[in-house]
């Protein structure tokens, strides 16, 4: 039985401001809590209106749907909720291919790119700071578990590219050189920008190669990707130049 | 002034069977709606709360926000709403690379498709007939225009590729080749398959490539990308292999 406090606490982290006071976050979904108790995240507490959860823990609090419906922040509960405390990450240094996302707004942007990042062994993912909460149930819900595994930092970005002065940044823009015959190194910084504005003025000038991905076809109203598909072509072009020749 | 007759048809608009029926569906937005004036789509009624929407058009019908809100299908209205008929494509013969989707259920997937297509001068897009409909509301916003000018037939998908049985058919499929090093032809199918079940069986037996996006990185835990991204490294693959030789 949840206690009033219990569910006062838990629905009041879906805003920003208690996630970051308590400094906790939640998971929903048997398949996700699983993912990050095989991670470096510590456990809260536990939910689950399905007594079959095969994760024997301490933590676990049988409950029913009912009060499982009380607490989910989806339209359709899954069969379980975690609650989990926020990792503070210590900037690594930078060694491999990085990524860098300059106010991406939209939660299932952040969520996909995050998905991303683990599918192409990206391990840290700097977001500037107007650049939507990694914590946002929107964003744990579309990560997929993938959040459990990449690294993510919210950086001032104009200061932190100024203190790696010796890593090459990469900007997706419209009038950038064709991603497809460019050289692209592994170790590198890739800016990928805000859905309607892209890339900041201010970081823009801090760009050192300018790269686009071509458009096919005849018509050119297409305005532009969506900034979650972008980054998976990007990406995917980094990578394949680390097995494929140009 | 809106008619209750005029509410209850855009209103039933929502669901396939009233789409069907009227033959007929909605876009929300002055650009997206700009989009389907400049193509063969028919317009039947416009309505916008913002009397300095610059189409001069004798359908166009000023009302006020609060009806807007009535028959909006947004959270957030935009400043227009149009019914458009719904256009019958005769299905041309296959000529070009071609993008088939064996039972992709999400809209939004299905509209960030559709912009990809776009964007990669597919103009034929060919969906099994439980792939989500094309004239939902939340395809049409996600597509962003594109609908307007992508071409999209809904088939029993079996049959068709029987029917075409001299173009080679490539599948995205987690025990397929590398899609890096494949030779990739510009006239293809390339199939992609449902969010949680990927391809279905049938449609499997009648792939004559296997491909895979390859993975990176250390952990093996990330289970597959999401069927948008993937379509867009894919149809990224193809388009690079027109332009840059392997």
């Amino acid at each position: 039985m949840l206690s009033k406090s219990q569910i006062k606490l838990i629905k009041s982290l879906s805003q920003k401001k208690f996630r970051n006071k308590h400094q906790l976050f939640v998971v929903e979904g048997i398949k996700g809590i699983q993912e990050f108790l095989n991670s470096d995240f510590e456990l809260v507490s536990l939910y689950s209106a399905n007594s079959e959860f095969d994760v024997s823990d301490k933590f676990l609090e049988i409950i029913d749907e009912k009060e499982l419906n009380k607490i989910s922040f989806l339209k359709t509960p899954q069969k379980a909720l975690a609650v989990f405390k926020i990792l503070e990450n210590i900037c690594p240094e930078i060694n491999d291919l990085t990524l860098i996302l300059d106010g991406v707004r939209d939660p299932g942007n952040l969520g996909t790119i995050i998905r991303l990042c683990d599918w192409f062994g990206i391990e840290n993912l700097i977001c500037s700071l107007d650049t939507v909460d990694c914590y946002n149930p929107k964003v744990v819900q579309a990560s997929m578990g993938s959040l459990a595994r990449v690294k993510i930092f919210y950086k001032a970005l104009e200061h932190f590219l100024n203190e790696n002065p010796e890593i090459p940044v990469f900007g997706a823009l419209l009038d950038g050189k064709n991603i497809y015959s460019e050289k692209l190194p592994q170790k590198a910084f890739i800016v990928m920008g805000n859905e309607a504005n892209g890339i900041s003025e201010e970081i823009k000038n801090l760009i050192s190669q300018k790269i686009t991905i071509p458009q096919f076809g005849k018509r050119r109203e297409t305005e532009s990707l969506n900034v979650a598909t972008a980054t998976s072509i990007v990406l995917s072009e980094f990578r394949r130049s680390s097995v494929i020749e140009k």
